[in-house]
This record gives structure tokens, C-alpha cells and sequence, in this order.
């Protein structure tokens, strides 16, 4: 069997859901087929490919059928929510990248795996939980959800109240080896869907799940890492990482290295909720052995046959 | 590697859900750690262990969940809730298999695969859908339902109003050649969860899903035909299956071969919308290849190591 390079590809949220649409299954399934074409296109190119993805808007309404129907039938713990989107989203990506694979003449087979991801019980996170999670409330209403469900709610940047779960950061895949066993195999393999279920070892040595969710990029590179893969690509929605972003002197850039990634961090350059996730996960990614990350927008990733697309970051 | 026996067991909803419960999660978990004790013994005993599961209260919850919310979020079709619950539920089998192996000091990698089964899009079941699903309905909410969503709508003997999906004939299993190559790794692989999702190859060569679903004990047959099992265990309520049930000559089978099965099944000894499906899933899986089929109860799969257990069928 020919040694193939492996790439980790983690697809944003706006790979599968737009801002500007309502977020049916049916424009669910055109944008994530159309997501996949740079991934068919990277296959074609020789690439063992895993794929990972956010889960933000589609979380988000499984909270809200949650409350809803909370009268009638009971409810879920955010870990067995995060389950569910591996499973409904994990189906609706393996099933495009059939396609699409089809389409392009590649045979290949693929797998959609559920996966629980080690974190520290300790984790200074699970005690400040900072991660936005399901809809908006009312200040009324974050009162009583506080009081009748024991929810930490903050007030999210002036536009509502909203639940905050803890957001630790991901040691390990409890799945690895069966990857690492696929990749292998060359079996395209989606993974770590939505960061993936936090998991920790509890006293008596049982798995447990956290109410909390997972940074899906951070848990990419963790994966990327994990099965020795030498790239890391993820989508977002710009084609290029800027600094001075919306500023006079705002730079669009081609290439960094990991120590210029760390400086612009320092600098606050990337805001903590959208592009500084992603700069961390590509250092992390990086310094754990990884070789290359590349981000861009899902339109770009299509031009990888060209050569290079969106901003490099390398080791130094 | 040594070769090993290859078992499908296949989870019912009692494995998971009890009738005299709530169907909380706890409730979940607890009911599915006592169900996996078996399955450690017959991993103990040597045999690569395939398990399946069905989903009947979880789908129904989710149909609710979809419902309540259905002005606030957007509806969901029936194979991205098939899928959500084998993630969901996938994820909780796993946990619970990884610690109860744990406890038994056995060291053996699990997955679960979100899993496509294909069907004939001529399937007659398609266009007499008998399947019921989700909650029940009274007569002017079915009436409303079948005109604003177009479902098809029966009386579900007497107990009141609920919708009816196709459930054709399961014909092959999208990742079975991955699920073949977990095998033979001995991996412990969770597969078609609540029968998998039933998908079909459309006029331009896609796979499309359908809505409907797929019966979990023929998609467990077809799983362990696939993957050359030499046996399949069909956990239920029961502790063996019992001919003329409930009347004075009633009789419990030890042991039955493919013919008699047929033949009671033909007596009408086995009802349609409970035995009669294991048995019909028990000679589709003997006459497709597989050596021994067993079904009984959660509690009594726990002394497969003293043997035997339940009802055993088997080729002529």
C-alpha cells in the first residue's frame, strides 16, 4: 500500500449552515455537498482525508427542541446532545462525500465515527464555563432557568442572555487507535463532529460524560496530531487571516510561521470568539508534530489542485 | 491474528428503555451497563461482537422534540433522526461497553459507525407504509397533521392515532466493507443503529435517504451476513420463544431448526409486531450464511458462559 500524506480537514459552521438562510436540511445538505468539492479535490490529489466539523447552529436547535418538548419527554445532557449531531450531521457529510466522490470518478470508502474525547476532570475551564451554547433569553428568563436547571447564563455581548458550558481543552481521542487503524486502510473517516463528547476517567475508572462541549478546531488538531497527520486545513468564512483586520493598514496573509502566529495572538490581532480558536488550534497542531495548516473559505479550498490556497502557517 | 467466531447482538428496546420507566437518561445509561454484561462474557469467550440496537421510544422522542419546536427551529426528516440517534445512543452503548470491559479487565478497542443501508427504492413497503412511529395522536390532530404535513396516518389498535412510515427491506450495508476490515482487527464495532438509515441510489447515481425506517433485527441479520458472522443473539424482553403463548398447551423452545420456525411462523404462533419479526430476521440470517441464532433475554445472555441460553435456532 502506497504511504498516502493525511491531512486533517475540519469544515466550520458556515460549510453547512449560512448566515443568510434559515438552515433547513435541505440547504444543509446543497452547502455541504459543495463543501466537499475541495475535499474531493485534495482525495484526488493523494491525500488519506479526515473530516471534522463544528456543530454550533445545529446544537443550538437541538437545546431549543429540548426545552420545548421538556413537558412531555425527558431530557438529554449536552454530551448525548453532541452524540446526536455526530450522528444526524455525520450521515448527511458521509452521504455528500459518497456523492461527490462519485461524481468524481474516486473510489474509495468511507466512515462516519462517533467519538468521545479525553479532557481533565480538573480542567480550570469546567469551573468557569465561558462557551456560549443554545438561544437567547430574556433576562426574566435566565433567572428562572438559572434557578429551575442550575444553568450558568451570562449576558453574550449585549444581544441577550445565553447558557455557558464549560469548554476544556481536549488530551486525547478515545477512538484514536481505530482511526489510525482507517486511515491506514485509506478509509476516508469523519470524526470528532462538534469537537467531539467530552469524556473524563472518573474514580472508579468509568468514562463519564461532561456537560460541556469541545473547541471543534482545537479537537481536529488534537486528532491531527494523533494519527500522525501532516496537514491541517480549516474552513472558515474568509478566504485569508488578516491582521489589522478592518483597520487602515488591514494585511491579508499568505504565510506565517508559528512564532509570528504567537506574536499577532499576543497582539490581539484574532478576537477570541471567531479567528483566535483557529490561530490557537493551528500552534497546537503544529507544535504537536503537524507540518501545515492552511485556512481559507470553503470556495477556495476548491482551487487546491492550483497549489497553495488561503494563509499558511508553518513551523519556524 | 487468530481467527475468531464473529457474533451480531442485537440490542432491544428493553436493553436500553424499560416499560416501567421514565426513560431518563440515568435510566439510559444504568439499563445499558447491566445490558452489556453479556456481551463482555462473550468477548471473554473469544467471539468478535458486532452490536446493533433498536431506537423505537428515543425516535419517538425525537419526533416530539422536532414537533414542539417545529415554530422555532427547523423540522428534521426521519433518516437525519435515525442518524441522530445512532450517535446518540451509539455514544452511550460505547461508554457503557468501554467500562464494563474495563471492568472485566478486558483490553479490546470499541466504535460506533453511523451506518447507511440501502433499499429498493421499488420496495412495495414504500407505498404501504405500516411502520408506526412517535406519539399518539387523537383523531382531529391526525386529521390536521395528514393535511398540512402529508403523513400517513393510522388507528394503532384502538390506542389512538399515529403516523405510519415505510419500512422496506434491508439490502445491503453502505459501510460494510469498513466494518469488515474492523473485524478482522477485532475491533468491537456498534453498527446500524435503529436498523441504520435507509437510503437508495437515485437516477443520478446518488445515494438519497428515504423517510423511513428499517427493522433493527433484519438489518442485524444482513449486518452479520455482510460481515460472514457466524452467529447472531437477538436480546428481548423474553427468555425464549414460546409456541401457542399464553394458552394451555403454551411451550418454550430450547431449540428449533429453520423449517419449524417457518412453519409456526406460518401458523400465525409468532405475531407481527413483536416475535414475528426476530424470527423472520433469524431465517433471513441462517439462510444467508450464519450457523446459530439465539434469542432471549438481557438477563439470561449473562450466562452464556455456563452455555446455551434461550431459544436456539439453526439451519435443517
Amino acid at each position: 500500500m502506497k504511504q498516502q500524506k493525511t491531512i486533517v480537514v475540519a469544515l466550520g459552521g458556515n460549510a453547512i449552515t449560512r448566515e443568510n438562510q434559515i438552515g433547513t436540511i435541505d440547504e444543509q445538505f446543497a452547502n455541504t455537498r459543495q463543501s466537499l468539492e475541495g475535499i474531493a479535490a485534495l482525495v484526488h490529489l493523494g491525500y488519506n482525508v479526515l473530516i471534522t466539523h463544528g456543530n454550533g447552529p445545529q446544537i443550538g436547535n437541538e437545546l431549543i427542541r429540548v426545552e420545548e418538548a421538556g413537558n412531555l419527554v425527558p431530557t438529554l445532557p449536552l454530551g448525548v446532545l453532541v452524540g446526536d449531531t455526530e450522528g444526524g450531521m455525520g450521515y448527511m457529510i458521509e452521504q455528500c462525500l459518497i456523492n461527490v466522490l462519485k461524481d468524481a470518478n474516486i473510489e474509495r470508502e468511507t466512515c462516519c465515527l462517533v467519538t468521545q474525547v479525553m479532557i481533565d476532570p480538573n480542567d480550570p475551564a469546567i469551573a468557569n464555563p465561558a462557551k456560549y451554547v443554545g438561544p437567547f433569553y430574556t433576562a426574566e428568563e435566565a433567572a428562572e432557568l438559572k434557578k429551575t436547571r442550575g444553568w450558568n447564563i451570562k449576558e453574550d455581548r449585549g444581544r441577550g442572555f445565553r447558557r455557558v458550558v464549560p469548554s476544556p481543552t481536549p488530551l486525547s481521542i478515545v477512538q484514536k487507535d481505530v482511526i489510525r487503524k482507517l486511515v491506514k486502510h485509506q478509509v476516508l473517516v469523519i470524526a470528532a463532529g462538534g469537537g467531539g463528547i467530552p469524556v473524563f476517567q472518573a474514580e472508579n475508572g468509568w468514562l463519564e460524560g461532561l456537560d460541556g462541549v469541545i473547541d471543534k478546531d482545537l479537537a481536529s488538531a488534537l486528532l491531527g496530531n494523533e494519527v500522525g497527520a501532516g496537514e491541517l486545513m480549516i474552513l472558515t468564512g474568509v478566504d485569508q487571516v488578516a491582521i489589522n483586520f478592518r483597520q487602515p493598514d488591514e494585511q491579508y496573509l499568505d504565510r506565517m510561521t508559528v512564532s509570528e502566529a504567537r506574536k499577532y495572538l499576543d497582539e490581539g490581532q484574532f478576537p477570541p470568539g471567531s479567528m483566535g480558536p483557529k490561530i490557537k488550534a493551528a500552534i497546537r497542531f503544529l507544535e504537536g508534530g503537524g507540518e501545515k495548516v492552511t485556512i481559507t473559505s470553503i470556495e477556495k479550498s476548491g482551487e487546491v489542485l492550483q497549489g497553495d490556497v488561503g494563509t499558511v502557517i508553518v513551523n519556524d
